[in-house]
Parts: C-alpha cells; sequence; structure tokens
C-alpha cells in the first residue's frame, strides 16, 4: 500500500512550517496581460489560447510560492470552462506542482452513485486496472474534494482508492458560502445538524485510514466564515484534517481559523485563493513584480495564521 | 431569451412519443471488439484510443435511438476517466447528440459555491462574456444535473443561466442508490425530510422559469428505485420535470415509475444506460447487430413505459 495521504501532508506541512493551501482560481480577466499577450499570439483567443494562459499564470504561481507551502488546490470549474484545452492545463498543472514537491487536491467536488463514484475515482486517483483505459494515464491528484449528499455509497468507492492509492479526500461538512446553512444547518429529529450527520460519517469513514501522525486520509471541508463551527466540527472529527476555505478574500482571518488545529498544531489547512494569487497591483505586471507580490502575500499568509497559532499555544514547531 | 427548456423538451417527448432518457456511460470492457479494434488500431492503446472508442460506441448509439427518443444522458465520469480525450469525446458526444435533433443531459452533478458554480455553469451551458474565453467554444449542452448540498447559493448561478439560455437543470432530489436515504431521508425537527427541504428549494428556485407547457425548466432527479418517493416527490413539485434514474439495470419498473407522471402524461423522463446500450449479446456484434439490438431495446422501454402510462390513464398521446 502507497504511503497514507495524511501523513504526506503533515510532514509536509512541518517542513514549510506552513498550513497554507493556495488555491489555483484562474480568470482570465484577471491574469497579468504579458501572459495573455504571450498566449493568444501563440494559440489566438481561443479557448486553447485561454487554457495556454491559465498554464502559464498556475506555473508563475507554483514557481513563487513552492517554497513557502504545502499544498496546492486547483479548483476543477475554471478549468472545465475551457473544455479540453482546460482540463489539459489542469492536469498538466496538478503534475508541475507535484514536479515542485507540492502536495495537490483537486477541488472537483465530485459525488455520484457507486459505479460512476469508482469511474470519478478512478479519473482522479488514476486506474485500477488497464481494462479501464488499456494504458494508464498520468493523471492523478494526491487528493480529491467529494460531496456526500448521495450518502456512503456514493462515497465507499473513493475512500477504497484513496487507501490503494495512498491519496486523501476532502467530504464537504459545512461550506463557506452565505446560503450553506440552509440544508447543512437544518436541525434533525435526532438532535443533530445535517452537517454533524456527515461529519459522523467522515470521521467513520475514515477509521480505517488513520495513518502514523494520528490522522486520517478521510479529511473533511469545513469554512473559515463559520469560527464557531470550525470549533464544533474539529471536536467531532478529531483525526480528519479539515481543509478550511473562506480566509482572505472571503472575509475570514486567522484568529478564526484557529480553532480548525488541535493542540498539536496540526489538523487544518488553511486555503486562500484570490488573495494571493492576484495579490500584484492591477493587471500589468512584470513577470517579476507579479512573482514577488504573490510570494509576498503568501509569506504575509504564514506569518498571520502561525502567528495566530503561537499566540493560541498552537504551533508545532 | 431563449425558448424555455420545458417547452422544448415536452415538445420533443410528445413528438416522439417517448419518455426514455438513453444514458451514455459507456465502459471500455462491454464495448463491441470492432470498435475497439479500430480505435486502437488508429490511435493505440492509449487514453485517446479510449476516448475514440467510446466516441465511435456513442455515435453507434445515437443513430439507433435517435428517431425513437427525445433525449440522451452522457455520465461525465466515465469521459473524465480519459481527461482532456475524454472531454472531447463527451462534448463531440453532446455536439453529435444535438446534430440528430436530440435533447441532451450533461450529467455531471456539479455544485459550488457563487463564483465557482458561475464557472461551471459557463463550463456547461456556454460563456456568457467574451471576457471568459475571448471566443466562446461550441461547448453546451441543454440542460445539466446539479447538487443541491451547498444550498441556494450555489444554485441560482445556475438558474439564472438557464433562464438566460434556454437550458435547464435536475437538481438531486432524492437518488436510485441504496444509501440515498442515510441524509436524504433524514428527518428535520420541521417535519420533513431533507430531500423534501430540497424539493421545496427545487419548486420555489423553478417558480420564474415555467414555460408555456406549464413545466419550469429546473427540474430534479428522483430514482425509480423508491415507487412511494416518486409519487410524494411528484406532488411536491408539481411543475418540475422529473429525471427518474433506476429503471432497468438499477431495478426499477414501469409500473414503478408510473408515479412520476402526472395526469397530463407528462412531467419526467426515464433514465436507463446499461439495459439498451448494452443490449447485445456477447462483446463481439457485428455494427449491425450492435444497432439492431440497441434499437430494439428502446423500442421495448418506449412500449413498456407507454403501455403502463396508459393503463394508468396517463398516456399524453
Amino acid at each position: 500500500m502507497a504511503r497514507n495521504f495524511a501523513d504526506r501532508l503533515c510532514a509536509a506541512v512541518k517542513l514549510r512550517r506552513s498550513h497554507a493551501v493556495v488555491g489555483l482560481d484562474p480568470v482570465l480577466p484577471r491574469l497579468p496581460e504579458f501572459i495573455k499577450r504571450e498566449a493568444a499570439a501563440q494559440y489566438g483567443k481561443t479557448a486553447r489560447g485561454a487554457a495556454a494562459a491559465i498554464l502559464a499564470f498556475n506555473r508563475l504561481v507554483i514557481d513563487a510560492v513552492a517554497d513557502q507551502v504545502a499544498l496546492v488546490k486547483p479548483q476543477s470549474a475554471f478549468y472545465e470552462l475551457y473544455g479540453e484545452h482546460g482540463v489539459a492545463a489542469f492536469w498538466e498543472t496538478v503534475r508541475y506542482a507535484r514536479s515542485k514537491g507540492l502536495l495537490t487536491i483537486a477541488d472537483a467536488k465530485r459525488g455520484d452513485i457507486g459505479s460512476t463514484a469508482e469511474g470519478y475515482a478512478s479519473a482522479f486517483f488514476g486506474h485500477p486496472s488497464p481494462l479501464e483505459t488499456w494504458e494508464e494515464p498520468d493523471q492523478w491528484a494526491d487528493s480529491l474534494t467529494v460531496n456526500p449528499y448521495l450518502g456512503s455509497d456514493g462515497l465507499v468507492p473513493f475512500v477504497r482508492r484513496a487507501e490503494a492509492r495512498g491519496t486523501g479526500l476532502f467530504i464537504l461538512v459545512k461550506t463557506s458560502n452565505p446560503s450553506s446553512g440552509e440544508l447543512q444547518d437544518q436541525p434533525l429529529l435526532s438532535g443533530e445538524t445535517v452537517a454533524q450527520q456527515v461529519a459522523k460519517l467522515v470521521d467513520s469513514l475514515g477509521s480505517r485510514l488513520v495513518g502514523q501522525a494520528g490522522y486520517s486520509a478521510v479529511g473533511a471541508v469545513v469554512g473559515a466564515t463559520y469560527p464557531e463551527d470550525l470549533k464544533r466540527y474539529r471536536a467531532e472529527m478529531p483525526r480528519a484534517i479539515l481543509l478550511v476555505p473562506g480566509y482572505g478574500a472571503q472575509g475570514g482571518t486567522a484568529d478564526d481559523v484557529v480553532g480548525a488545529f488541535n493542540l498539536d498544531g496540526l489538523g487544518a489547512v488553511i486555503n486562500a485563493s484570490r488573495s494571493i494569487i492576484y495579490a500584484y497591483p492591477g493587471t500589468d505586471p512584470s513577470p517579476q513584480e507579479a512573482a514577488a507580490a504573490i510570494a509576498g502575500a503568501v509569506a504575509a499568509m504564514n506569518r498571520d495564521i502561525n502567528g495566530a497559532l503561537q499566540a493560541a499555544g498552537k504551533l508545532a514547531w
């Protein structure tokens, strides 16, 4: 069996002294002009050109942050937008990040019934047998976000594949958006909320995949925009690594996310996308200005979170 | 504004006298040998070759069913498996189906927070402005399945785009898999279940998109494997078109699905995948044998469902 994802994540976080995840959500209007000019010159103002621009931008971001963070998270929607060209850019981004020593979270929020979930598990974690593809393509991420609405038989195929491949999952529990509570915070007759029910499922599905560091390869998504929830779900899923979106542009602060961490200073990774990748002023920076601004923003994020953890007595190093 | 999706669907269903949706879920081990031989000869046993095989197979299926059904539903997982090549085959399949007069349901079960949901809406319904892609690619389906776990602000971007584009949605309410009830059937303090709460959301989101036939472009997924649920959700979302999976290989019968229809004989479309597309015996049929078996299976499905509707006094023609 491959090495447990949670162990790989904890080791990488300690090595970089960073709990940050850089979200790779490239949108064309906000990319540096020099990148768009080059892509348009080579491929025209086409979907292929747009995909070339976002790949070039991702490489710039990855180069600027690779020695400061442990994880990057490309969000699939921004690539699917460009069809086959965008999907090629998505996987090339994942491969490039891996080549720079980063762990990758494919943020695709997939979820479906059994046999289809198997298909998605193959699409994101690699193929289990040559029957499916003849040759296995180099197409796999270290982890994947998944949606729990279909219940455990939509999740188990992902868990099994994660176990076999040493990859990880982040199951949506409580999302960061304003209307997340409409369904997720509904109180059940049992006294729990819908999201608490999902948290129990995360804890039980993850029990077989706990690594040497004490964390499971089955993690959970809990938004930074609901700090009280973060503390509650931290307690309810003690072995889950929480992927926490909502820091930065969505309004979550370092103090808000401290509750996501256990006393060992581990157990959470904090995502920021727009506040990092568009840290340069305007849309016409030089390559050096763009890289420096991005590197500076991620350094500030690391200081911010590590400072809040230190103040709370939760620094892991 | 483009023509309402529900109106287009009702007209197409009446024209073909068919409530069937043919699910295009191609898996390599079950494709006819002649198709795999040709694809492998041209592209090798690679992901590209596999994608070429599933596209050739889909064309065969579409040609065999196009004069008998109104809709086809490619399931995204089986294409994403082959990365960029698979996604190219997905969109080529959608374009080919449209060129044959079929309506398309992109079964991708997407769902995310606001700005990302916008991205998915663009990916599946076309781009709203040249800012996003420079040129707009020919990449859109007539409708899309979406997941409601994130609440209304994860759904509204899809609804708005559906309104602008004349496309449709099928929001997951009660899925066909064995563990669908774990979350969806949980009773809330309000006395409703989680899925009933989602059904209310479907009904209210769809109220602005009701067409001349009396149905909304915002539909719902309710599985055939829970016939009692079908009747209940039919009543709770009177204007929603129900997309009903689970007929055929998953065990649902024509009698099970009758409850999904309104008294006007409309309001539901019934999906079958494996029982139709793999209707030929063995894996080495001739092209003619494969086409005849598939056409025969879909004709039998139409007779089966129309017969049950007639017996129930619900035939629309």
